[in-house]
């Protein structure tokens, strides 16, 4: 499995240089003073840089939720009971859930991957790819075997290549596992070195008794594991999840690819940092949608070397950040493919100083 | 036309309070943790109030681009020469401007009215309201007189009013008019007491010499015209512009209709301030849609006590930023209507401690 990873991570590579050139040329000459599109001028020039084309479209848009459960939670970590990621997961499947309405509106699909749930979940359009029923106590041991992340992580990249054989020109990262803010706060913590209360935030929302509560957990479960940082697949199963693996391979082979993988929030940022272990080249194809609620996460950003797009003080999950911020990655490259030149629209540039 | 202004603010009332109410219950039982989704739950309980609905939905889209050109150009303080704002009407008219582009994204259409531009626009969608060729220098008298600057705001209201009756359910503000940075700082300065130095920046991109000289040239016309500052219509008339006239009159127009109004940047913030010192219960119905890269917007949302949605650096105007911020309301509305229950979807809620 390892081998099959790595030749995956062998084939990732830096952006378009030339590409991205274009794109600035291109900017310099649309009927609006320089610059003046902001944010959505550097993105449409990162997209460039990806897609290798200044005047991309990006068609199928796809949101692969991960989903798994983590069994730290019997150390109450979380405000919601272990059950919930099987409910969602129906409500998912049933369109009801906060990224199903905002994926109809941006014209996505949503993909579930049931990676690690703890329980049994049977329908026609569930991706199942069971791990194991949830990860074990990371407070008690490894959350799971090295052979367990290596299949995770697999698992990410072949959900990615069948996607992109299928049309998508463009993912977004999304996730439902109760837990998993602990976990992802751990991998953050073991990867980059920083200290649990730093990392850990209140999740789905639990009062200050518990965030001391789950940054102890934490704290625990890095000093018993002691996961190795230069070594993102030691991480991932020591004190990670199954989801977050399945994430990190998500991004890899969307990397591979030259596919735009759209960041969520705090978990897919738990991912993002792994992939970026594996395969440093990988951040340039990943777009940061938002800067969450959830403390730990412009830390991870920082990391990543990635601005957010929005800051809309999310902290649901899901993909729900990553599939808002699909519309303006779809400003950025219409205003690429449609908007008008100085010359083709016989508007006088700045004046000459 | 001071009586017809007034009958029209007369009808402003606040916000649906049983609305906003009703939209907050709903928001706690949707599949969520409560609050979860941050700013997107603000913006649905505040189209709530203005709409008095909580599972409001908005069709007929219209970005109102108003033009007008400024004597005070004359003074040197554009990187841009004036003859640009007729052509960009054209380049508005054709479809290739940028917040062309993004309102056929958004689904929008954009109505160009011309209420004065300093030459002559002719084609058959244009909204002809021209009320004189261009203001007065500010630097050396009145922008317009009082009449005129009535003229502008009835205009306004009328437009609003048209649209509304052909189905309009939102509203986007856009401007377009070479100086119209320098007239929107001098009636920031006007009717909030800020100097010069703070209200000014560099608008379409101005070099360090010529913002120190578009400071004074501020200063100057703030001295000269003595502007009252409790006085919307004469501080308008004094050191204000057409179009930010027009737009606080559609501003008006829109709260008189309770019809939702996006502001797009620096323009628009000066047409509500205009709009809030007429009829301050006017501020309920406006969105703050970004905050621009146009020093001195900050202040005029913290004036208006509205916090911008999307921060992305634009500093184009035209109403791009406003149409950009559509999909967020659309997020926010759709929301309320589709998202799945706790109940509905059989989903346990947070574990009571």
């Amino acid at each position: 499995m390892q081998a099959a990873i790595d030749q995956v991570i062998s084939r990732i590579t830096p952006a378009d240089k030339e590409a991205v050139q274009r794109a600035e040329q291109r900017l310099d000459i649309l009927t609006k003073p320089p610059g003046s599109l902001g944010r959505l001028e550097e993105l449409a020039v990162r997209l460039a840089g990806i897609s290798g084309t200044e005047q991309p479209a990006y068609g199928k848009r796809t949101v692969v939720v991960m989903a798994a459960d983590h069994g730290v939670c019997s150390e109450g970590v979380s405000a919601f009971p272990q059950e919930v990621t099987v409910q969602m997961a129906y409500n998912f499947l049933g369109g009801g859930a906060g990224v199903n309405v905002l994926a109809r509106q941006a014209g996505a699909e949503v993909k579930l991957v049931d990676i690690g749930i703890a329980g049994d979940v049977s329908h026609p359009e569930l991706i199942a790819r069971k791990v194991r029923y949830g990860s074990g106590n990371m407070a008690q041991g490894p959350a799971m075997s090295r052979e367990e992340a290596l299949q995770a992580v697999l698992a990410g990249i072949s959900v990615a290549e069948e996607a992109v054989k299928s049309g998508t020109e463009i993912f977004i990262t999304g996730e439902m596992g109760i837990g998993n803010t602990t976990a992802s706060a751990a991998v953050l913590c073991a990867l980059e070195g920083i200290p649990a209360e730093t990392a850990v935030g209140r999740g789905t929302g639990i009062d200050d008794e518990r965030l001391r509560h789950k940054i102890a957990v934490v704290d625990r479960a890095l000093k018993l594991n002691a996961p190795d940082p230069g070594d993102g697949i030691d991480v991932l199963s020591k004190v990670g999840g199954l989801e977050i693996a399945g994430l990190a391979g998500l991004i890899l082979g969307a990397a591979d690819a030259k596919v735009p993988v759209v960041l969520d929030g705090f978990i897919s940022g738990a991912a993002a940092l792994v992939a970026k272990a594996l395969a440093p080249d990988s951040v340039h194809y990943m777009i940061a949608s938002h800067i969450s609620g959830e403390q730990g996460h412009r830390l991870m950003l920082e990391r990543l070397g990635l601005t957010a797009l929005l800051d809309l003080g999310l902290r649901l999950g899901e993909g729900t950040g990553g599939v808002l911020c699909l519309h303006l990655i779809e400003a950025a490259s219409r205003i690429m493919r449609e908007m008008a030149t100085f010359e083709s629209a016989g508007v006088s540039g700045a004046e000459s100083r």
